[in-house]
């Protein structure tokens, strides 16, 4: 299995995704937020990448059957009723309902995706099951790092080195990287045993705490926290077989 | 001293370059190239974008005055004299002379940085004397590695975790690190003792030894084989106080 990971998604576009399968990575926050939401009974989440387009949609879906959630610069957007903290989505506030979630980072990268032949929201917090999901489909995988405002990303780029870790030592899978991939690898075995605190202490993670959302960081970063297999299914996020 | 590498050209944009010292590295080959033609005795090397800006520039200086040198994909560009081998700039060739040179990758990076207090090209070949000459300057430094068509590439990035490596060792540097470079130290570190298998091993490697051009990766992976400090001065590499 060819395994391709960028460490962010700007040569997205010069990547040949059919047949394939994608995982998109937004550690911080999206890809925790989708799975949480998910978790607490949202009929899917909507990723777009424009505030306008959000709202557009919501008001096609009604407003009882939707939610508009989102940031910019990891502040919630303005008239949304929930920033992207994953904390916020319970059962109370999205349980039967669509969350159309706009993030600077990460949902974007689903439109450019979307014609891959399988498309999986990928966090620490469900690294093993997508890993399992993986390597069931047994076919080339391309791994995106959302990154943060159009650069590398250490949290991103650690959870695509956990997946491929996972996929080589428990699924068993030959693997052939690109340099990218390599790379991931090689650092998360290095700082594997103290990946939350290499991810508090990366660009974003400080940044994020310098805004109060050190808890939403620490929350991000426990792996394999929460059991579920976030998959694109005509432009909306919903449980892979009701996983 | 803050140091800030970013593993592709793609945010340079964003970033603030006033008063700061800019490494451009571009290991395959362009860098190379840049050190064996001043070593050769090329007057400069004047960095361009677009091969049709090139042309326009040698007829502006004059046949005899200067050379052009290029490639596109690996490839020298029809009608230019020279590729971008760095065996093809020997002191026959080039002394005396502007070489104008328009790679694929690393040439056009030298643009987007003009503005900044200082440019060098850094390649593995002066790693040393470039890390130097980054310590005298003393000021905050960003590090762009050129990649490979827009993404990530092992050499750049092993090139600047070479550099920040011998800033922090032999230049007792105190550095504040952004993520990447913090990667690029650790990938570094793993691969040091193996640096040429790594190179020779990476996608840009693998695809120039496919054209016949593993020679040219040997020779751009040799570390501190080229005692030049090219520094870019009204849009022309010279070398650095004629070091």
């Amino acid at each position: 299995m060819n395994v391709q990971l960028l460490l962010t998604p700007h040569t997205l576009d010069y990547v040949e995704l059919e047949g394939k399968t994608v995982v998109v990575i937004d550690v911080l926050r999206s890809s925790t937020t989708i799975c949480a939401s998910l978790l607490a009974g949202a009929r899917g989440v909507i990723p777009v990448a424009e505030p306008g387009e959000a709202g557009e949609l919501r008001a096609k879906l009604g407003p009882d059957a939707s939610v508009l959630a989102g940031e910019r610069g990891g502040v919630k957007i303005e008239n949304f009723q929930f920033g992207n903290s994953p904390t916020e989505f319970t059962p109370e506030s999205v349980s039967g309902k669509s969350v159309i979630l706009c993030t600077t980072n990460g949902t974007r990268v689903f439109g450019m995706a979307s014609h891959a032949a399988l498309v999986f929201s990928g966090a620490l917090v469900n690294a093993s099951v997508v890993a399992e999901a993986v390597a069931t489909a047994d076919v080339d995988t391309v791994i995106v790092c959302s990154g943060r405002e159009g650069g590398f990303s250490i949290e991103d780029t650690l959870c695509g080195g956990l997946l491929i870790d996972r996929l080589t030592h428990k699924h068993g899978r030959r693997l052939v990287l690109n340099d990218a991939a390599a790379l991931a690898r090689l650092l998360y075995q290095e700082r594997k045993d103290a990946l939350k605190d290499a991810i508090a202490q990366g660009e974003h993670g400080r940044y994020l705490a310098g805004l109060g959302l050190a808890g939403d960081v620490e929350l991000c970063s426990r792996v394999d926290s929460m059991s579920v297999i976030p998959v694109l299914k005509d432009g909306r996020l919903v449980r892979l077989d009701g996983r």
